[in-house]
């Protein structure tokens, strides 16, 4: 399965996505035109408004309400990672400059600030109140998110405070789009439910899946070096599964006690992860709750708008990079 | 007319906007709850919410739902002052240390971005569509703004420029209080314009006379040496009027070349402006704007809600810091 198959139905909606993006800055600073577009065209796979256009469409939702909604959540999407950037100093992503790496912190803060600003008037044109408190409310739980792990002890292993950390972090977000999408379609409660739980499932996978490429991708195609989280103190779902499976490895027993910060030990732990039984742990993890994610759909009519969903939460744990 | 007497008629008011900010940071990280009291406790006049509850209930609003967007224009505003710190470096904000003086430049980011979040919940609560836009566009505008300004090059002496910068940083959110005060209350299409203007011609009166107390306030009651917009490169109303009267001091010259840089120069320009009509000018000015306010309460029932407000229009003049 590949991304073209299941972008298929949506490639032309996405593309009014983006042209709503795109429209945000319009009449504005130059300077802040050129930030948008730059950052428009570093581009990305846009998942979300795909996720928010397949969920609309399967439940015969407004086409236009749902371009609005995707272009709402992206740019939110958008501004988190320009104050992400800019908080952990990334110079690149996706292989483009980042707007930190060009531009100062103030004008980048500001650039974030401002996208949030466009997001919150894109979900208001949507026309849903519960829908706006909603956006809100996942924005609160994103930075919620990011505030505690900024604040939190490095090097902690704690499977609970995982998950935590990945719902806060991608899973919210991804919940927030398939709901919102059946929020604003014909849909009864059962049918939002199902999809939240579709978005929280496919959510959930898609970020423990960034956190197995972490460790097996090659550090040219994901742009860090290999392990970067764990050499950063941030135990992700390999490594969890490794230290349940091998408390003995001394490397483990080091980073129990609070060794995250020695380099050496920690490149050698992320080299026994890599060639560890722990990396098919995690991924089977992450496919379990793909097919979770699948049997969700089973109700809905077979057709091509829930194949491309399907499609979209299988691409998930196929994707390399 | 002192403080107390707008405030009297909204003191509980005022106190439950507070306790409702309060609670936004409940079940959420310590450090953030900590920020959160830290910035409440630091306060301020809170003249944006009292604005709003004012306004409401000269017009017969709900009390609570005018407690909740007093709640929200605060949280709004709170939100930008953390960021223009964060982004000035101040370490002081009304002689309290702010939050990037405490804390790391990525905490303070998303300290300001969780209240912003706060906000926007905040405004979806009043369960008015039209406002959240409203509420949208304007922080918009606010951030935009300030990403002139910073883009801008320093020492420019333009009168337009300048009354679209106090707009954008003041005016903007002082208009949104009362327009969207009268939105959520018994008032029809003339009222809530009439709420609007009466709103910008308060915050633009209120940003001139900031600007003013810049010239001729204590160093230790505005916490930062006289004239230190000037001295940024920041030309404001009563430079303005003073290098229009004064074409040819040779320090006016200068700043007009280009040399707001000049250190001594500079400062000799201030005492220059402190001394000289240009600062009765720039009052003047406010006070007109105040009076145009004022004319726009006339058709309004008498009774202590407008004499309130009129009171609090009033005050934007006759303050000292």
């Amino acid at each position: 399965m590949n991304t073209v198959t299941f972008l298929n139905p949506v490639q032309e909606q996405v593309r009014l996505v983006e042209e709503r993006m795109r429209a945000q800055a319009d009449d504005r600073h130059p300077d802040l035109r050129a930030a948008l577009e730059h950052l428009l065209v570093a581009g990305g796979k846009r998942v979300r408004p795909t996720l928010v256009l397949l969920t609309g469409n399967m439940l015969g939702g407004d086409p236009e309400r749902l371009i609005t909604l995707g272009a709402a959540v992206e740019m939110l999407h958008t501004a988190t990672l320009v104050h992400d950037d800019l908080i952990d100093g990334s110079l690149l992503r996706r292989g483009t400059p980042t707007i930190n790496a060009r531009w100062s912190p103030a004008a980048t803060v500001l650039t974030g600030d401002f996208i949030f600003a466009r997001a919150a008037k894109l979900a208001a044109e949507t026309d849903h109140l519960p829908l706006m408190k909603l956006f809100a409310e996942t924005l609160a739980v994103i930075v919620n998110g990011e505030l505690t792990q900024l604040f939190s002890s490095r090097g902690l292993i704690n499977r609970e405070n995982y998950y935590q950390r990945i719902y806060a972090k991608t899973a919210s977000l991804f919940e927030m789009c398939t709901r919102a999408a059946a929020m604003v379609s014909p849909a009864d409660g059962d049918t939002i439910e199902a999809m939240r739980q579709f978005g929280y499932q496919t959510g959930m996978a898609f970020q423990i899946v960034d956190d197995i490429l972490d460790f097996t991708g090659e550090q040219a195609a994901v742009g860090k070096p290999v392990g970067s989280d764990l050499l950063q103190g941030l135990v992700t779902l390999p490594a969890i599964y490794y230290t349940e499976t091998h408390p003995d490895d001394p490397d483990v027993r080091l980073l129990e006690e609070g060794g995250w910060g020695h380099r050496e030990r920690m490149e050698r732990l992320v080299e026994s992860i890599r060639t560890s039984d722990a990396i098919q742990q995690a991924m089977a993890e992450a496919e379990q709750a793909v097919e979770r994610a699948l049997a969700l759909l089973g109700p809905f009519q077979a057709g091509v708008e829930r194949e491309a969903l399907a499609g979209l939460a299988r691409y998930i744990v196929d994707r390399q990079v």
